[in-house]
């Protein structure tokens, strides 16, 4: 696409040096917040506007939040800082050796650079069904989910085919990991509280989900004990695991399994992610899809460019193959990157990141969590999904946000009730199964 | 587009006479809910799954309040009645002859038919600029203004050119009744108290807010009091008023005026709807876009179909042109024609419609509104605003959404901020001004 020749990311020079953020996700907005006391002017690239609480992205998937509630425009996060600049552009490379980032618009010289771009969607090279299946990492990803599966219910009740039928009502999640476990288990929530309320003429027996797993576990990055729990809820709820077992293909109607087929007109895509690494680095200071870092989030050869969060691998003794790719990592890393870059402006010695554990937790549904704490304490139930619930409250951005989290599931545990059931379609996907009847 | 084959509208046969319901908006969904105690199976036909409460778009477009607020899934409505049936389909024609509403996946038979459809957007037959204009009469269009105007400024913070700047900050709103005056006073807001937080870059002396309105004078529905309160606050808060204007073309860069031109990127077309007529009525019972019916909103010639709300046309003295295109109207009528349907069902005599002016008003901004009471006293000022604020959240559907927009409200008010400014462009749009950065 030619770069419209009005445009320009037009940063004012200044005597200050400039510290170029790329992405406004839990490591970028964490630094850039950080740096509020630094003397740089700093520049947050993202191409969205806002940012997005990835947490609970499934929650806006299975019809419990809408979508304003888990984002937050960053433009607010800076207001009143005269050195911050924000700009809504896609990254498209960046080139060491000229300290630039190529961007939709042109390009943007640095002193330094942080990428923090986060991960997207790993389909595994299965090219051929990517289209098809429906991924979970972004709002408008939510958003047709929850359209997707609202209008399946919408022509399952006008349709005479008893096999397509079915393929309305079947529900295959790809993905035991948290993404893919709270999303069943909201989904079968769905399943038994709303959706015969909302459809009185369908049969909801017939509504199957399914939830496919490569490894033989569930929660692989949680304990043995907070995986076996998850599986025990889970499947408690009616879900139909199936561990140890791969997708092969999609079609659009028939998920093929090394195990069987499932026919469906849905499956959502948790399989995984990859880091977003931005072209130009050199090839050595990339792997598996993540680039390496010292222990200062310094990107392997070069002087003055970072990186933090999922796309950062910093290899430890305690973490050989990287730190996981979750939210308090990127916001440690952004924190502490933000002390380091003030260090080196100050001409002082940066230090070492070390990744303080708070523990980690999935909740399946009401009153069902696990939650494995840092001192080896496991714990699951209630208690478990108050402080699932406390701590994801805590961690939304802004107030308001937090205001209207907390009484859309107020609402929803005194009524059994979710409000936003609207199909609202966000974006042309490339693939329509069949003619909609809008 | 070829109707698939397993498809039908699939509606049970019963003993019952069965009322078939085109559009779940404030007629529909009244008449539908009033028909609750009535022994007749009641179908209702929309193409969203949702209702949308009208009045509160502008506020949707203006960033002050997530759709899901405004907007209702209309199968909980329904929820527990065992002879009511919601299908999501379009309807795109009748056959009154053979007691058939024609759909986009098959025929469905009545024994009575209400219309139901409201209005669309009105054009005035301006082909060639409609898809570069953006209409505010769905939640989709409220989406897409937001995302709009929000996109502009990014842009205009990236722009070197200075008459590129301008086109992206000025904004021209056509039409001087409620959606017009309601959304340019917010905008107003937008630009006092917000957007000059948000881009601090950006010399907002430079934005230019234009109301055009081909008569006289604003609200042509209310008092002449009225129109002047309006037009004066709407002054004051520094937008351009032109009145006696109309709008010759627009390219996407400059609208053509009668009286000159204005460069622009945006343009919010409010200048009026039109009643959303299906095809197959006799041509005698069509009039201006509206279909005659009488005084029980009968459809003229015909026995068993029915019009109620924007749709309909009931010439009487007093209102010789039909009743005004507002949701109390389409109400009343909704809730009137349920008695006589059930009247009719029981053989006895329908009733005639009368119309209960409930009054009318408008918001301009925080503190300012116009209220005409249905006694002549008219009145504006904080006080306004309150009763218009009451008013709007008795009306919206559902606790929920009046708890999520009283807090909503209530925090604006507070913080003179608003909470909804992301970016989510929910349809491609045929006209695309010029390649986004994202």
């Amino acid at each position: 696409m030619p770069i419209p020749a009005h445009l320009s990311p037009a940063i004012p020079e200044s005597d200050l040096p400039r510290i170029v953020i790329v992405g406004g996700g839990f490591g970028g907005l964490n630094l850039a917040k950080s740096l509020k006391h630094v003397k740089a002017q700093v520049v947050l690239l993202d191409k969205n506007n806002f940012h997005t609480f990835q947490p609970l992205l499934y929650q806006v998937a299975t019809a419990g939040l809408e979508p304003d509630s888990i984002a937050g425009p960053l433009r607010k996060s800076f207001e009143g800082n005269p050195n911050y600049y924000f700009r809504m552009v896609k990254v498209t490379g960046v080139d060491p050796k000229k300290n630039e980032v190529i961007t939709s618009i042109g390009n943007l010289t640095y002193d330094y650079l942080v990428l923090a771009n986060g991960s997207v969607t790993n389909y595994f090279n299965k090219k051929d069904f990517r289209p098809k299946v429906l991924p979970l990492k972004r709002i408008v990803h939510a958003l047709d989910v929850r359209s997707h599966i609202l209008q399946n219910f919408e022509q399952a009740v006008m349709t005479k085919d008893e096999k397509e039928l079915e393929k309305m009502m079947n529900i295959v999640v790809v993905g035991g990991g948290p993404t893919g476990v709270e999303v069943s288990g909201a989904l079968a929530e769905l399943k038994r509280y709303i959706l015969p309320k909302d459809y009185p003429d369908l049969d909801f027996s017939k509504m199957k989900i399914h939830l496919i797993e490569g490894s033989e576990r569930l929660l692989n990055g949680m304990s043995d004990f907070a995986g076996k729990e998850a599986l025990s809820y889970i499947q408690k709820m009616g879900i139909d695991v199936q561990l140890n077992t791969f997708v092969e293909d999609y079609d659009g109607d028939t998920v093929t399994l090394n195990s069987g087929t499932i026919e469906t007109a849905t499956v959502v895509w948790s399989a995984g992610v990859r880091g977003n690494v931005v072209d130009g680095l050199d090839e050595s200071s990339v792997t598996r899809s993540r680039i390496l870092v010292d222990e200062f989030n310094k990107v392997k050869g070069t002087d003055n460019v970072f990186a933090v969060g999922d796309v950062a691998m910093m290899q430890t003794d305690k973490f050989p193959n990287g730190h996981p790719m979750v939210a308090p990592v990127a916001m440690q890393q952004g924190r502490h990157l933000a002390k380091n870059l003030k260090n080196l402006i100050n001409g002082q010695s940066p230090q070492e990141f070390k990744y303080f554990d708070k523990g980690s937790m999935a909740t399946i549904g009401k009153n069902k969590a696990v939650v494995d704490m840092p001192n080896g304490m496991k714990f699951k139930g209630f208690f478990a999904w108050i402080i699932w619930m406390f701590v994801h409250i805590m961690y939304l951005i802004g107030f308001r946000n937090k205001l209207i989290t907390l009484n859309n599931w107020i609402w929803s545990y005194l009524t059994y009730d979710k409000g936003t059931r609207l199909i609202i379609r966000t974006f042309n996907r490339k693939f329509i199964r069949r003619p909609s009847v809008r």
